[in-house]
């Protein structure tokens, strides 16, 4: 029985190793703060040390941090990931981080024997406590059948793309359309309510047509009554819209709306908004 | 029983013609040219002399002609439907017109004594065939509940605004966020394919995640083989940008996104494309 | 001897028929309050009853107010310019309308008898008050050259287009890059502020080089000491802005700088500064 | 009697190397290809064998190459700037390159006991040639002001700023502002010509007013013909824009017109214009 390891119990972590360990997998967990994983431990998780001993005693080991210096300092710091790859041992990094630094821990770990595969995902708390998130994985192939199981636990698709990077390349296109989307729609309700429409109206007749989509209904009646508690924070959709904007100067791809929207974001974080939900970028228009 | 006329046997016309015979409805046709109603006359409909006929004969009547001169042309042009207008009578116009068209067809409606329903339409060819399009409706609303039977065979859904002119506005708020998703739709296919993701992979990602709706479902594959035949031409498109915007500037609204999106149609109708579907603005991308 | 008339004894009236005078002309003035014309008398002008007295005295008569709505009531109300205006008699109009005020005017004065000329002004008080405006002229040729002399001693420079609003065209046109080139100075100026640099050296920089410019080197100081007395003001701004991209609109010209320079001054008529000065707008970024 | 080297003897090099001569300075020089410095020795400059040896043999030796990369190599380099560097020499770079390169080669050129000068210029071919450089330095104060006589010979006008990067950084801003102003101009241009001015009117009705500059003085006539040879290449001015658009990034600092305009330099780009001069990106309008 293939044994899986989990490092990062924070909310998302916490809920993908919670619906594999009811799904009956051998899952060993590790979080930095190690209090994190006593509800685990509770379903039945073993708890690692360090995250090298969790990599050293599981065949494929899953990470979700928050941001590409967490990512780093867990696969190359003291008691890290590499410290516990060998050969015939997989990682599999969850986060969102962008392409120079998979592709470093990439190499690092491979160069130690191991497998590597960077699987970023789509959908945030809700999807990752019913098991409906999307993974988008590159790296080694021969890890991504491996794991599949795994992630059809965690997720209810998963996408594999050959080369390394791309990834975290389709995760900052998918969010740039977004940012876009989410600017967009901010400004139709503005522009509704200056004209004297009733936002509840404009909600319901989006959500009769060719443009109803899950943000719109989700987000919709948040800010409507001015609740902006961050599901995905603002600071970090502006990131990735500048990722995404530069990859576009990189390849001369011109990007008007993108564009556009990333103005908003800034204006938006230049006011203090940066930790709210990026859906608060309707408070600047 | 009530009796209905249709005036404007077009695509959209027949189609929700159509589907009133269908459901037993009594219905008068009449068209510019009159070859247009033979096969709704086979289906049971009568076919009027004039559209003064048609209002003179029915106690409610529908129009759905193309742009607001075709619109007033059929009010108050010889023969038209203000001639037919009287005590009793009452007509619902489900063509896009802009406000004072709306306006200027309800007071003389008014005057001559009858009722009127502006209620122009979200969905295409596609939604009226299968009588799932979406009424927005303003004007009378005795007339509205007495029309609701009629709507509810032809949509999936009605609203009622209270003032006249609100039907049309809610239309171009809507037709705004979705002119600048599709720009922003695109922006993200055309990056996507630079930076070497297949456009395949990213609609089956988007497909996947909280930004999917039946716009891109259904233009996404129709993009990528360039089949850019008009369900929705990217000219109409971009004179409701311009409406939508024109209504922003009289109240002092920025609209940071849907401004880019518009210079992007007019790039597109610049290039000759005003005639192609809407989302041909990817070719200018 | 030409008789001159010079009607609406504004800021601008005032220097332009100061100038008139000084010159040795034979001028006679209106105003809607009399009072202002003291001054003038003072210096030799006669003073008319209504403005129809002037244009019936006077070979070419002159017009400055606010805006269309101004000239309009001037041109075409009781007393107004309408009723001097016989064969012979010459008006031109250098306020700042539309093409459809000028037009209306134009073919009332010609229906009339007499010749018209719009001639829209580039420069604001000093330009006026040191003879150094620029006329737009379109209209009646053989008026433009009978009239240079007096364009001569109020301006710098006049220009003459052959089709009648040719003059507010230009203006548009100009009013346009004007309004985008603050917005993008201001946008440098806010840019370097935060990454350290200080404004007087931008300034300093920026007035050494191919980019400076009168409206720099005096608005610049201005706005660093946060001055924004108006002397355009910035609603005004946005109007020429709004116009200028409705013309783009109608000729298929996407205007990307420029559309996003309207939408920051939207933003700050939106936040209640639309009656400072169109500098005012780097407040907003 | 101080000893000048110039390293780099391009266009710009062989015109500020030329004024220095000129002016009686002793001047010894060294290109990558030896004999573009004939025409320096033909004036009296000495030739060295290679930087190393030029830096060593002066007091002060001006460096002007292409690009950060050149200016890396010529530092870093086998023979170069860095080997001839001891206690008493001074280098000043006066290409155009980023505030890391800039900091690097400070830090290289202090750690051997030298003194450092970033100056990068503002104005191209014709300024070099007759001594009306403005040039933007930082670093070591004490050899701004032992180099004032030879930057008052190449230039009309120097300035210091106290952290070294802030020559860079200004040029940036600068940058900044004309392509955005480069955009609006043409904008306003393309505008004009659609609704029937003549371009030449624009440009003559500008040139008397306040947004008179010597940029739309030299450009316009010149794009008025499509001549596009490139004084200042696109695919540079669109890198600046990038550039300035991160820096605008990283301070929350949002960019409306500028990152509007960046999107019109990027179209240019991926239209194959990276080569010809900046102006061209009328052509895309």
């Amino acid at each position: 029985m293939t044994k899986y390891g989990f490092l990062g119990i924070g909310i998302m972590g916490k809920a993908m190793a919670t619906n594999l360990l009811n799904a009956g997998f051998d899952v060993t967990v590790w979080n930095r703060t190690a209090a994190a994983c006593r509800p685990l431990v509770e379903l039945g998780a073993k708890q690692g040390k360090t995250a090298a001993d969790v990599v050293a005693q599981s065949d494929i080991t899953f990470a979700m941090v928050s941001d590409p210096e967490a990512a780093k300092a867990l696969c190359f710091g003291k008691d890290g990931v590499l410290e516990g790859i060998s050969e015939g041992k997989s990682y599999i990094d969850v986060s969102t981080v962008d392409a120079d630094t998979s592709s470093d821990i990439y190499h690092a770990v491979k160069a130690n024997g191991g497998r590597f595969l960077e699987a970023p995902v789509s959908g945030s708390k809700k999807p990752a406590e019913d098991g409906t998130l999307v993974f988008l994985c590159a790296g080694d192939q021969s890890l991504y059948e491996d794991a599949v199981d795994a992630l059809d636990v965690m997720g209810k698709k998963s996408f594999y793309f050959p080369r390394m990077g791309q990834g975290a390349q389709m995760k900052l296109v998918i969010n740039m359309i977004m940012g876009t989307m989410m600017t967009a729609f901010a400004e139709g309700l503005c522009l509704g309510d200056k004209i004297g429409l009733e936002k509840t109206d404009i909600l319901d007749v989006i959500g009769q047509g060719a443009i109803t989509c899950p943000m719109f209904q989700l987000k919709g009646p948040l800010m409507m009554e001015e609740n902006f508690a961050p599901a995905f924070p603002l600071k970090h959709m502006q990131k990735d819209m500048r990722l995404a904007l530069l990859q576009g100067d990189a390849c001369s791809q011109p990007l008007y709306t993108s564009s556009a929207a990333n103005n908003a974001y800034l204006k938006a974080r230049q006011d203090g908004r940066g930790d709210e939900d990026f859906s608060a970028v309707i408070k600047n228009l």
